[in-house]
């Protein structure tokens, strides 16, 4: 049976497909970009760069890799125009104009780049399916306001999306405290911690945090992702909870998450689109 | 000759409106929310609450008052119900609307109301025309990039003001670094002075802030305003300049701020729409 490369970038995804497809007992083929940090600690990676990507190409399919997963969000990296093979540097133009037209162009990109070279590219969420929940409440329970607070906050996340510029935002009272941009999630999050008290009535709705992924976005590369450290940073912040996209917002640790925020007492909402 | 009422919020727009209209020997009277500290240190202002407005506005027609103006923001008041004179009770649901209607429909119903009572509501740029500077480059020079990075800022913040969040964001080598919010635009500078070594190419532009009003908005009240307190803010966060829309943003303190552009090498484009 054929091979999964996963190509890993930052934060805890890569580490999770390769225990998900160990669990399966599914080989599989670890590759990071060079000058990136080990994305999973014990295993060693086929390290490769953008500049030599026809000859990684190869390598993939001699150790009988059919079907590519992008995990995790890649830096846009520094390209050395010396280090480019002959054939790499047919696709320079192509290169280029991806790492100039955004975040969701780059990666529409690299997708068209590995299927053209006969791999099937797959979604985080279409390999383990369980990592991407589908509509539900994991925890707590919104308020009416808090609802409101999420159905505004869904209308500006779609709008953002759309100029590819972030993926999340805070609103509380119906007001937006917060926009996702380039610095993520943490840093919004953290910038809400430190305007506090703006919330208009001390006494209402606390605030959300909603997330999903950009409208017409290919759900094959870089979902949103929420993890435990999230969780606690909108409690920092203040919010009453949680709320993405069903389907659309991949948990880091939904376990870890559910148990902390029923002890922290914020909700996990995800909402039905 | 009748008389301008300066409805004063906060910042320095109630000031220069203070210093114009005396400049030119006109008679006007400056009015203050109550709760809020004085917009315009030496003068008393009339003290007004939302719950007794309409005795305020007999006052001011009792003073000669024909005209109005807005100036600077004011904060959503708490409203104490046992407060509301008669009158003013009649006026309940459109004024709890308006508080439950994001910025721009809560300043369109103080508008309205305003109009009801048979005062001509102005904008402070059509009392001051020089307080909003028509296109032109008022100092430094953008380049080829630096133009490109406030291209990319002015379809953010055109998408940004249809949701009534923010006037302003901030975007370098085509990427958004930070969207203006309710914490207002030092908020969102000081974020990206925090977030520095995010720009992909450290040689590369340094970014732009740009500001505009919503589309749409009515102009008579909280255009966007620009100080040297934003300019110093702009540099430290390591931009190249500031643009904004011609016409559509008011320059608290204009000559200082080109002189201190001057000096620290940013550019100030007050750019046609």
């Amino acid at each position: 049976m054929s091979r999964t490369a996963i190509i890993a970038g930052t934060g805890p995804l890569p580490g999770l497909l390769v225990a998900a497809l160990s669990a399966r007992g599914e080989d599989f083929v670890l590759a990071e970009m060079e000058g990136f940090a080990a994305a999973v600690p014990g295993l060693a990676p086929i390290r490769f760069r953008l500049e030599r990507l026809v000859p990684f190409l190869d390598h993939l399919a001699g150790l009988d890799v059919a079907r590519v997963v992008f995990a995790g969000a890649i830096r846009r990296p520094r390209i050395e125009a010396e280090l480019f093979d002959p054939r790499t540097a047919t696709l320079v133009p192509q290169i280029l104009a991806a790492l100039r037209s955004g975040d969701d162009g780059a990666l529409g990109a690299a997708i068209a780049i590995f299927e053209e070279a006969g791999f099937a590219v797959v979604g985080a969420d279409a390999l383990v399916p369980d990592l991407a929940p589908g509509p539900g409440l994991l925890a707590g329970r919104p308020t009416a306001a808090d609802k409101a607070d999420v159905a505004c906050a869904v209308a500006i996340v779609a709008a953002l999306g759309r100029l590819d510029i972030g993926q999340g935002a805070v609103v509380a009272q119906g007001l937006c405290l917060a926009v996702e941009a380039l610095p993520g999630t943490d840093a919004m999050l953290a910038f809400v911690t430190a305007q506090a008290g703006l919330r208009p009535d001390p006494a209402g709705a606390r605030g959300v945090l909603y997330k999903a992924p950009k409208p017409g976005q290919d759900r094959r590369v870089d979902l949103p992702m929420l993890g435990a450290g999230t969780l606690r940073a909108a409690h920092a912040a203040g919010l009453a909870g949680i709320a993405w996209e069903a389907g659309g917002v991949i948990l880091a640790d939904r376990a870890a998450m559910v148990a902390e925020a029923a002890a922290l007492g914020l909700f996990l909402w995800s909402r039905a689109r």
